[in-house]
């Protein structure tokens, strides 16, 4: 059995997206298993169950990752993630990867992907709200798959906003008010906002959002007149109704699950997508456990790994 | 973050039998959270993923299980196991666990619970059908609990189950028919079979069974109308009805779940348990995952383990 401490390391960021663009192909044929995540609640935080197995691929496996808002006050990030990899012809575990780091890379590569398909062009102006470790996998990643032209960015504290424009110094980066950033033709969203903080009044016709921070029930980043405005392509119907974007508008009978337009697979495989320059387009992401496990298998390929004794 | 290797060297049996027991208990309090285990499909087995947390002993995380009934024809277990362990604090992962010894041991302690409520006296004869892994756990575990009178023991390879009588010498054990087994008045039965093996003519007033093979869909061990006469006591209830030895007759529409008489946690409480001496009692066992974490938690104060790098 294999361990590996930091397999996020040398990844070639265009390989993590076409894997990530991969597993949603196979999730649009229908060809995974992935039960929904489970929710495990801690005193302040919790954890996420993630199995599943994609056949295609040849791997199958869990995702274990926290969630601890309280956690960089001592230090340690928000979130944290093991996955286990097991042999598919005989179930013996085979790999245990840190997946923090590969988290962070996979929800990124499915704002990208989403980019990629969804965006109003090739080339787009960026919008990012947040600027925590999210916020910068998503340029890392969507800057693989579209043109970037500006950065806007918005954060609740601003010196975070500028300090985000430091990492960014390749881009036409400015830390500007929200509204400012809901000009771009591209925005995304990577907070663990419990109320709206985007306007519907803000968001121009023709603008994609990936939005990703809404990952647990009672998360939400948008004002739900933008979803009912929108085109809505989710990653799992299961998963975004439980704890996507969408989930407190269904629960306050604003939005229903029969709105939403399709999945990123279907976008992927061609059956569904961007009507015209005019339509907003909305991606919800809740974090997909076939990303994680076939990213798991790209880094397997390169990451460097501690052999653990596992005799049964 | 530790790795154990080998966690259930060393243990103390009688201190497995209590967590389990204790665990149980919690359950039966309604104080623990665990949602139902999950089944994923590889080509020749499945895997299971049990999430789990124990507040009263600080303990949370997940147990990841295969069962492929072909591995011991290359040399592998049918079953294999990891248990990951997150702090409950902060949800940073803790500890892992080679889990394929521990699972033995829980199941076994589970039955070695049962054995020491339901059963017909403090002391019996105990009848094994099957002879494999979790047969012998069997043993092992309710030799602490009741004391055993005498072992008889059917396989369907009749030299497995003489080989089975050269393991437990200490015990007066004899190979022999499946209906002498049952003569017995604490019986257990270990075999993956998913047709009824256990005639329920052959079952005698106030015998105590411990029903552990049936642990997915399909599977059965008992005539159903054994547990049309007998008291059913599960480890959960929406397991037992998924995947336990009530699984098959309640899709047959022959057991209702509403025959359930109780859990194993509400006898362990004194809340239910054997009426009187003529009672039939059956325990169906799943396997729960707040089991393996109660049985992590004893195994990680004495195991021994590596230090795995866990940066974030």
């Amino acid at each position: 059995m294999l361990y590996y401490p930091d397999p996020e390391s040398g990844l070639d960021r265009k390989a993590v997206n076409d894997a990530i663009e991969e597993a949603f192909a196979e999730h649009g044929r229908g060809r995974v298993q992935m039960p929904p995540k489970m929710y495990v609640t801690f005193p302040s935080g919790d954890f996420r169950t993630m199995p599943a197995y994609i056949p295609s691929l040849g791997i199958g496996g869990v995702k274990i990752v926290n969630v601890h808002p309280e956690n960089p006050a001592i230090g340690l990030p928000t979130v944290m993630a093991l996955t286990i990899i097991l042999d598919v012809g005989t179930g013996k575990p085979e790999a245990i990867l840190n997946a923090t780091g590969l988290t962070d890379l996979r929800t990124g590569a499915a704002g990208a992907v989403a980019a990629k398909y969804l965006a109003p062009g090739n080339s787009v102006s960026l919008g990012v709200v947040g600027s925590g470790r999210q916020a910068r996998a998503q340029v890392e990643a969507l800057s693989r798959e579209v043109s970037i032209e500006n950065i806007r960015v918005w954060s609740r504290k601003e010196k975070n906003a500028r300090d985000f424009c430091e990492i960014f110094t390749r881009f036409d980066c400015e830390a500007t008010s929200l509204e400012k950033v809901c000009e771009s033709r591209c925005i995304v969203t990577t907070t663990p906002s419990r109320a709206p903080l985007i306007k519907s009044e803000w968001i121009h016709e023709g603008t994609h959002i990936n939005a990703i921070g809404a990952d647990a029930p009672g998360k939400q980043e948008l004002d739900p007149y933008i979803l009912k405005r929108a085109a809505v392509f989710v990653d799992d119907p299961v998963q975004a109704v439980h704890s996507g974007e969408i989930n407190v508008p269904i629960r306050n009978g604003l939005y229903s699950p029969d709105e939403i337009e399709g999945t990123l697979g279907e976008v992927v495989l061609g059956k569904k997508g961007r009507k015209d320059s005019t339509q907003i387009t909305v991606f919800d992401s809740t974090g997909l456990a076939i990303q994680d496990l076939a990213l798991a298998k790209v880094a397997m390929k390169t990451g460097t790994a501690v052999n653990l004794t596992f005799d049964v």
